[in-house]
């Protein structure tokens, strides 16, 4: 049992770190309903009684880790035109779900773990963060006179995404760089229509 | 019990529509955690060995009963033009999600019974059943010339139902009119620029 006394910060963040590694390996490894606290703690090297005392469950910390993971794992894109951003962002999308991780993850996710409010939850707060991040994707394409004004970022770059989950999740067709150009085409048609534009807006 | 004699035809059906509308309305009622064979079999006004002789558990009872409804209660429009057809496939889509059973539905497809293979399964099936149903929507208008040649009915479908999806399964934001009204520019408009012909298409 460790103390609870005060301890330098770092070393937290490092346990922090180190346990939500350790959770999406064994995600990765062993499913989501092999995960436990027991096995998370000892591949992280820590005792348990370490990740209890920051987490209250498994449930818990698979939302932390997986929230925290795929709030980072799609690098934004600047490349200076709308077209090459925004298919380096549709191919990141599809990379990150096709690797191994990605799997585990979307397979807790929908499948062993959809059942949980925490999930539904991580759910909402992933694709929130992803949208904020990206948005300046489309805001500077629209200071570049590259689509129209009034364009909305998150109807733009939720219509980029749809196809995509669509696929992963009810037609269980595979995912390639070709569905995330063919989004990336379907995209910027509709932009450039003003489709993506609020409904108010002349 | 009931005897394993042949019945007259006609009885079979009576009884599976009865089961049916009876599984969907427990759905409805108490949720996928809460449905039994028991209680579908009471509310349907059989034994339930005679519900256990059709299905061998809840599980296929549901999958079986869910794939019957959903294949048929998207109305196919043919309203003589593209724009007003894809309105009324997309409002029937969000009238359908939005409706109590559909959320019964969903929730069961979607977060109770999603670790269930069968169910994924369904998934795909009931989604590709819809499509091939609204397959002449696009056909009949690239035949009009209103759509260009080679318009891919399934691409198109797709990118019609993606957003509807993307809302229902992560972003949780509410479907309305709007959203149905939103996803039909947005295919339009991208099917109007050639983005929903196969890739090879010149």
């Amino acid at each position: 049992m460790e103390s609870d006394r005060p301890r330098p910060i770092g070393r937290g963040a490092k346990v922090r770190t180190a346990v939500h590694a350790a959770t999406l390996a064994e995600l990765v490894d062993k499913g989501y309903a092999a995960l436990s606290v027991e096995n998370v703690a000892q591949r992280a090297g820590v005792h348990k009684t370490t990740v209890y005392r920051r987490w209250k469950d498994r449930e818990s910390l698979l939302t932390d880790a997986l929230t925290e993971h795929v709030a980072t794992d799609i690098p934004i894109p600047d490349t200076g035109a709308i077209e090459t951003d925004l298919r380096a962002l549709a191919r990141s999308l599809v990379q990150s779900f096709t690797s191994p991780a990605g799997q585990a993850i979307l397979a807790a996710m929908f499948t062993g773990a959809a059942h949980l409010p925490e999930i539904a939850s991580a759910r909402r707060h992933v694709f929130h963060d992803r949208l904020t991040r990206a948005t300046p994707v489309v805001t500077r394409a629209v200071e570049r006179g590259e689509l129209p004004s009034g364009t909305d970022p998150a109807e733009l770059l939720k219509t980029l995404a749809a196809p995509i989950y669509l696929r992963l999740l009810i037609t269980a067709e595979p995912i390639d760089e070709e569905t995330a150009d063919r989004t990336v085409r379907i995209t910027l048609a509709a932009a450039r229509s003003g489709a993506l534009r609020p409904p108010q807006t002349p």
